[in-house]
């Protein structure tokens, strides 16, 4: 095993959401390569078939792949709830890490009782959240909601105001009287809409991001199979779109946090 | 030229919106088969570049020509507004309609002197109307504007209400205390918003919706080529999907207006 890996990490994401991945990434280890696919061009996959997400998430790792990355994350709750125990087995020789191992690590880890778990429709049918924490610990109560107008919305950069609690109503209004001890964020889309929340709640729900819990496990895998870059190297980021850049371009700032730089049209059918 | 012609019209959009321009030639014309198809796998197309919008389209109707039905239409606005000229450059011998030529129709018959035309990114960014509507009378006023939140909020089934109308008020406030003398619907999705809009402009606005303008466009042009279905024709109706048809079927309900019946899943790549 070589001491330091200075390959790439691999994210990938139906579209804009893994940016904040990938910001909580670039955060936790400033000195890592990353290259970024975003699949733009049949964004978004949170309201799709099981069927259809394993067949772009399929193609989304072949492409990761063909870029030499050392280890892949599957940046879209999405993807990491109905179709990792499928790319897990086709690339049985690949590292492919998901959304939601983290994210029930920082329920576990946050010592809620009751947490609600809010995420795509996709992501909430599929149940894998409610699975994951109570393969843990079965005493946990979780609710699990599906919000499918907060991608849209943040994409709209609507992410506060009349509208944004409007809509928390309307998903979250019975828990508003009745708040759980935490709140897990289960789409990469929703950190921006973590101040809301927090307001909507009036502090009294502890929120918890899968981005930056995500960001942090990768952080220690990467420690611990001694696969981290160099101290001294010099990291780069890339990013390719399945559709034309300037949409993503105009956008991508607001999710990482930062100018993207360049952004790469590719082709994945 | 036959008297009588039998065959389906095709009808496509990326999803549910050209349901409601099935519904209405259903209404218009209920002696005509009908073969819709909705590319579920790659919905929305609103929001994506020129380049990917036009190669869907040609991918839709080649599988709409496979189906043997007599004329097209592009019953999706964002389609019409960008793909339109490419279409019919590539398929000269076929008749393919699209709904910007009806949408400009009806507001040259509504006598309108400033008309508002609203509709999905894309759309509004082709600037279609536009130029289609100065094209017959340059003295009319034309605002457009992109609301891109509204498709998001009626595949939500919220199409009134206190977000709905935060959502206008966003979009169209300016609009609301210097009213235009007419509103196009430039987005198959919007006739779900016809009422509550009206209402939004206290019914001082006339609502156009170009849904109902092109099935009458559609219908007058069947008569006009004697191509209309012979009075004792049974007619059909099959829908075609690219994603399961679970959630579409779903929801097809709200925007066709009655149960949608079999629809069957088919692969476009």
């Amino acid at each position: 095993m070589k001491p330091f890996d200075n390959r790439p990490i691999g994210i990938f994401d139906s579209g804009l959401g893994g940016l904040t991945v990938a910001a909580a990434l670039r955060r936790t280890l400033p000195g890592e390569a990353v290259a970024y696919l975003g699949d733009t061009a049949r964004v978004p996959y949170g309201d799709k078939s099981v069927d259809s997400i394993i067949r772009f998430a399929h193609q989304d790792v072949e492409f990761m792949l063909s870029r030499g990355v050392k280890l892949i994350v599957a940046a879209c709750n999405t993807v990491s709830a109905v179709a990792l125990d499928s790319l897990k087995r086709d690339y049985p020789d690949e590292i492919i890490l998901g959304m939601i191992d983290s994210g029930v690590r920082a329920v576990i880890d946050s010592g809620a009782e009751r947490v609600a778990v809010i995420g795509t429709r996709a992501t909430i049918n599929s149940d894998a959240y409610r699975r994951g924490i109570h393969a843990v610990d079965r005493s946990i109560r979780v609710e699990s909601i599906a919000c499918p107008l907060l991608v849209p919305l943040a994409e709209e950069g609507i992410t506060g105001g009349v509208i944004a609690r409007e809509v928390f109503d309307t998903y979250l209004g019975r828990l508003r009287d009745d708040p759980p001890d935490a709140l897990l964020l289960g789409c990469t889309h929703y950190p921006l809409f973590a101040a809301a929340l927090a307001d909507y709640f009036s502090g009294k729900v502890r929120i918890l991001d899968s981005a930056t819990a995500c960001a942090a496990y990768t952080a220690r895998f990467l420690e611990e199979q001694k696969m981290a870059a160099r101290p001294d190297n010099t990291p780069s980021f890339g990013c390719f779109v399945t559709d034309l850049p300037g949409e993503f371009h105009r956008h991508a700032t607001r999710f990482l946090g930062a100018p993207p730089g360049r952004v790469e049209r590719i082709s994945l059918t």
